[in-house]
């Protein structure tokens, strides 16, 4: 069995965490972590595990998770990660960090979006967890910047088309996240009220996303990509869905595309490419760590638009957190992850 | 392997079966039956299922089924059942009934709320599924008439106190459910726009639930039970939520009849009686086979209030018939159920 | 012109007396005011009313609003009013005040389930504001204590009938209310994700509605009300919607109750008794000042069921708030609240 | 008084327009027509208008129209309005088509997206009736064909800037709707459990409204208008949100382009310019005739984001189309049309 201990296991994602882990068949969870429920049952935190996962909360101690963990889940927000993780690593932990700490490959381009990084000689070290694309890296690591959810929806369905030097540089991603990719802290908004039946779009041209969105298509051969994201709110509780607008740089057929993207994720269990002529819903993904993608060729345009979606807490957080310590550990890398979507 | 045929596979609760079988261990789904999606695959009337779930979909035979089937889930509208299932059960298949066609006891009290009854010889062996309190029985049976929803989350609650002789005979139940509890017929009924910011009571005092209510309480041990029962339709995808008014006819404290539900369902898994001065929200059930219960006595009236949760396509209907097949095989009845909640 | 103050704007409740206020074709909205947002303008607390409504919002001056104001609305939460309310009704201001402060007239039963009250002797002046039933007295009124919003709903369909001495006083009353009733302050309980898929129970027996509800009953006619009172949370933004289970205590049909509350509310135009078999929706009455009831007599238990529905922010706050000054003033009561339903 | 017609009164729009009719002050509602409700009252088809809007709904009947009826809004599904308009205009009545028959200039661009015309001339009569671009035309016309919703809400951001030869023919609209624009039908893509938490895009460069929006852009000057155009659906009620990617072809400010855009909209009272940092959402403008516009350049990429909202079935459709019947008959442009948004 694989100790594993979650670090801010009482936020949306660390609790998605959990919930994975406790029900995954070759982990055994040791160490819960959270400041704010410390000393308090998980399911105090979460009422409705009340009798499912009753294990106790405690504040943070490097020794002691140090000594109870093979692997360390981050579930913090960005900046504390960096400070606590190269102490675990010391320790023999394996790390996955669901911040952005260790996402970035370039320091600067982390600090100019964020803050003087703690620990750069890591960034060399850390890989980049996107499970489909990086999955050889990952299997070697010890630590893993685990993808952001934007990111994770954006890059999969583009991939394939920058590998094979494809597509143009200037991209425009629309994207569109459900209330939970805001967390579980307090504010406006994400209040019932303010948020149920609205809709709108936020950070424009500002999100922390683009940056890393644009170092990895750079690091996949797309040079110097040029990204308009504008990032939106929708009201549902899970969920994204990117739409991307591309250039095709050579004439290709919708379902010469289709293919390519087929063959690219013919060994990616969590990759599904549409039938042709259909197009994704976050609701056929909810709560599973699929990543589904619609293609279409603008017949006006010949835009080329890709529709993604995944579970912003699943693929695009804690799912793929979990996949990464599949492959980390040589497990089968659906293990705990093979969840079928609801039927409604 | 059980070999498993769902009748009905693409309405809201045959689909739900299908999901859940899919995944059972020791089940393998052999024939999946809709007249409307017959020649076409599961995917196509469910697109989430896309990858996962492809099995083919056929018009129902009856001699293909009994031949390929060791259980039969009927998730069909009632009267159908009762015409399809006398030969079922002859060509040596057990059968689990998600219609109300085998839940009464008294022939009469089916009729006066159905139609005329096209097997009553069968009303005397068929069991009724509610799981937690006819297990005995459900072991030995060979045809189940699974219980509607709104009993399954009324009765659960009151069985202990009815068994103990606690209560009076006068009940109120105002019960709630969510939407997908109408199925997946189109009707103005369950359109967005018209449901999604409403909230109504509807059969108010006519819902066949009723008299199943009724019947299975004086089999209890409730003398002339007289339930004053209205249903109302809530704003969201699953869940049901039963608050339930109740005369104690001795004077007992709030903590005793929580000890009393905490002892009588001691052994069974899927019943949680909460903590003192917590109440369930259908979201701590959402998608688990799980019954949540709270309990209070009113201070000033000395009304002892029960309030009960379950999701309406799970312990309400596909769920309880899996627990009933587990029971009736001799697995144990968390088998393939093991789900736990969403985080959110 | 009728000037207008607004203590507490910023809430919903305040926010939705000045919505209505502003677009009263008697009324000048002179000042406004909020603690959290003083010194800015209306729009920056609701950006949806920028270039609408762009009034200045202050800090509270007792001289400024007595001499600017003709009435003044308090939107301030309990407690804050009764120290408030004397000084300006020696200003010379009309008063309604939509806090529990002046609902009640019997102290004690305030003190009970609130706390010390600072100006006792004002109860004894003040009017409750159940327009439909207290109008003689509101006409002559310089202090309002506006209805609760559970009392408003709960208190319209059951006043004739206690008038008229038909009800026994043992009544079930098992309410539902949108979030928006909980108030715009952040805490867990009104956050998107949490509820928005979710239904609950609340207060259990202990809501402080409950002892408005039976002081009122109470001076209506009806001897030792005892009434059990269950409040739920609904996953809608406004709306609510009280179901109340009462004993007739002499033989009447259906019909001739409907009829005797069409006849006591003939004079009443936003009471909609609506025709027979047919109940309320939450959304019929959306945005507007109306209540709409639907009656039955359950055909088993000869339990009378009420079911009545109000938007909470409008006639169970705001709305009426309005139409009792509009009453205190002489104007046609409608003034100001002739608003459509929505179509969806 | 104008005397005013619905022709399919029971739609959606249909009803919106009856509601926005109903409370106009200088319009009476002569004629209600509905197939489906043909012999029934209003509020049987909506009946939460039950005692607000009674009026009788009879089957269509061209000579009792055009008798009765100065101004006839057609709210039937496209093809049908052009069969029954030329006899309506004949007989002196001005008419306000809300299907797309009367949208185009082009005959040809009608046939490709829809059918063969079957009153090709009156083309060249009727006007587009985006009032803020055409309010000329529209005061003379006696035949408007109302826009789409979605090139209402895409047009009126993007009109000034075309006007000025600022922007290259490329664009990237990305458009999400909320789901009454799918209209009262009964159909799998508007039931409460496929959609609720759901979100997807459809007819991905396919949708009809593109060649209206194409020939509009066209014809405010934009050469050769290349529109890639991707409609998605929102799980809401109301409201629509377009993000559109342009490219400018000068070097302008966002604080340039956002005065630009105040200035040609200085006298038009539904069009709200966000203050800088500002972007709407679709909440602002629900029930309302407001379109609410936000301006970002994208500081990496230099492409120009505009954010636009309205109410789909309000300037989306029956407002709108309001609006057009007040310019015609020489009102204010506002008249019956100042409604405030809800507080939430």
């Amino acid at each position: 069995m694989i100790r594993a201990a979650v670090i801010g296991a009482t936020g949306y994602t660390g609790a998605e965490l959990v919930r994975i882990l406790h029900a995954h068949p070759e982990v055994e969870l040791t160490v819960l972590t959270s400041r704010q429920y410390a000393g308090k049952r998980f399911s105090d935190a979460f009422p409705a595990f009340y009798g499912s996962v009753d294990l106790p909360v405690e504040a943070y101690d490097a020794q002691r998770v140090g000594k109870n963990a093979d692997v360390v889940f981050m579930g913090l927000p960005h900046k504390l990660p960096m400070g606590l993780v190269p102490e675990l690593l010391d320790m023999g932990c394996k790390v996955v960090d669901l911040s952005a700490d260790f996402r970035f490959m370039d320091v600067k381009a982390y600090e100019r979006a964020y803050e003087p990084h703690l620990a750069p000689k890591l960034l060399e070290e850390a890989v980049y967890g996107l499970c489909e694309i990086f999955k050889g890296d990952i299997a070697k690591a010890r630590l893993i910047g685990n993808p952001g959810c934007y990111p994770t929806c954006t890059l999969l369905p583009l991939a394939p088309l920058v590998k094979e030097g494809l597509i143009g540089a200037n991209l425009v991603v629309d994207a569109k996240s459900g209330i939970s990719g805001a967390g579980r802290g307090l504010s406006p908004g994400n209040m019932y009220c303010e948020v149920a039946q609205g809709f709108k779009a936020y950070k424009v041209g500002e999100h922390r996303h683009r940056p890393e969105i644009v170092e990895v298509l750079s690091r996949m051969g797309l040079e110097k990509p040029a990204v308009t994201f504008v990032p939106h709110l929708l009201p549902t509780i899970r969920g994204m869905l990117a739409t991307t607008y591309v250039q095709l740089k050579r004439n290709l057929s919708e379902e010469e595309i289709r293919e390519l993207l087929i063959d690219f994720y013919a060994d990616s269990p969590f990759v599904r490419v549409l039938p042709k002529g259909q197009f994704p819903d976050i609701s056929f993904v909810r709560g599973t760590n699929l990543c589904d993608i619609g293609v279409k060729i603008d017949p006006e345009t010949e835009t080329l638009v890709l529709v993604s979606v995944i579970d912003n807490l699943v693929k695009g957080a804690s799912g793929q957190a979990v996949q990464n310590m599949n492959i980390m550990f040589g497990l089968d890398e659906t293990q705990g992850l093979q969840v079928l979507p609801p039927v409604v």
